[in-house]
């Protein structure tokens, strides 16, 4: 589905939005007022009326958003009413902790592949997935197919990692290498970089 | 050291900028021109010297910039030049993963405590740093002091350890749950979600 071009924080207030419907939902919540769905979100309802004109009329005057309904549209408009196949790179103490983190399984996303260099490492098994070893990516990839690549190496080997998916035909990158990877242009790079996010907060706590 | 109100993504920049530059010094390069840092950091030269001119005047004319010394400068700005000291709250998989990672410590991020509620890990130790329990949280932290706390918990207990280092006096909070903490003015709270990342890149290779 195309629509105009939407601002990347925008995109960003509606995967808070869903997450929040998400567990309305769960809590057999049908309705909530505009005011509440932004307290809850850290945002004021003018803002959620904003965003999602961007899409269509959702609410309904003087009583605010139908939670199903809306929950329905917002992961339809993120592309998140399907499944995702998630390939990892590198099971180090990071990306173990990926594999085993149960948020990803409950939001669509799903783990079917690992792969590392460590040859104690090749053949063992976490949770359901065996991890392969890191040369047989593209052949494993093209086999079982994969949406997105997710890199937790070392910094120096990312890059080439990388370079890899982008042979195997992946166009969906999540990066937890703290570098800044280079991929041809239809190639869409996501980094996760906690260390920038601590460099933030210092430079705030150090200038109040 | 107070600078005039500087954009997010500046400072977000500057720690990028400041990342190279401690790769390069550690490789022993003196000299970088602003071409080649730009480049290295996905950027151009122009944005390079437009977000150092909030600080003064830091490159050469014709040579560049001296790698020790905009270091220096960079991480005197960002508040680099000085350890800090973090605390973790839930020592699960990712919290694990968080206390055994190199990149911390090599940037001055010091884990001085880890809490947990489970009595299994709580007396256990990770590296050299022992589990305490989470209801000893306010105590200890004003033993120890500490100046950020990483909340790694499950999203339904996010809120309460917020709260708690709040009333301890933590002015700095990484919060890798994926919930909306909610905090006084004077408390600065960095979000750590892969999830809405990853939402982000379906929603570019679902409108692709």
């Amino acid at each position: 589905m195309k629509y105009a071009k939407i601002p990347e924080i925008t995109i960003h207030r509606l995967s808070v939005y869903a997450r929040h419907l998400a567990l309305l939902d769960m809590n057999n919540v049908k309705l909530i007022s505009s005011v509440n769905l932004a307290e809850a979100c850290g945002v004021n309802s003018a803002q959620i009326r904003k965003d999602l004109a961007y899409f269509g009329e959702f609410g309904v005057r003087g009583i605010g958003y139908y939670v199903k309904d809306l929950l329905f549209e917002l992961r339809k408009i993120l592309g998140l009413n399907k499944e995702w196949r998630l390939g990892l790179i590198g099971v180090g103490n990071l990306g173990a902790a990926l594999l085993r983190h149960a948020l990803f399984n409950k939001q669509g996303y799903i783990f079917v592949k690992a792969f590392d260099q460590d040859p104690e490492k090749i053949g063992t098994t976490i949770g359901t997935l065996v991890i392969d070893p890191v040369e047989k990516m593209e052949d494993e990839i093209e086999k079982v197919g994969i949406d997105i690549g997710v890199i937790a190496t070392q910094d120096q080997t990312a890059q080439e990692c990388a370079d890899r998916l982008v042979r195997a035909g992946v166009q969906g990158v999540l990066n937890f290498a703290p570098v800044q990877l280079k991929a041809p242009a239809d190639v869409h790079i996501e980094n996760v970089d906690f260390t920038l996010r601590l460099d933030a907060l210092c430079y705030k706590l150090t200038t109040d």
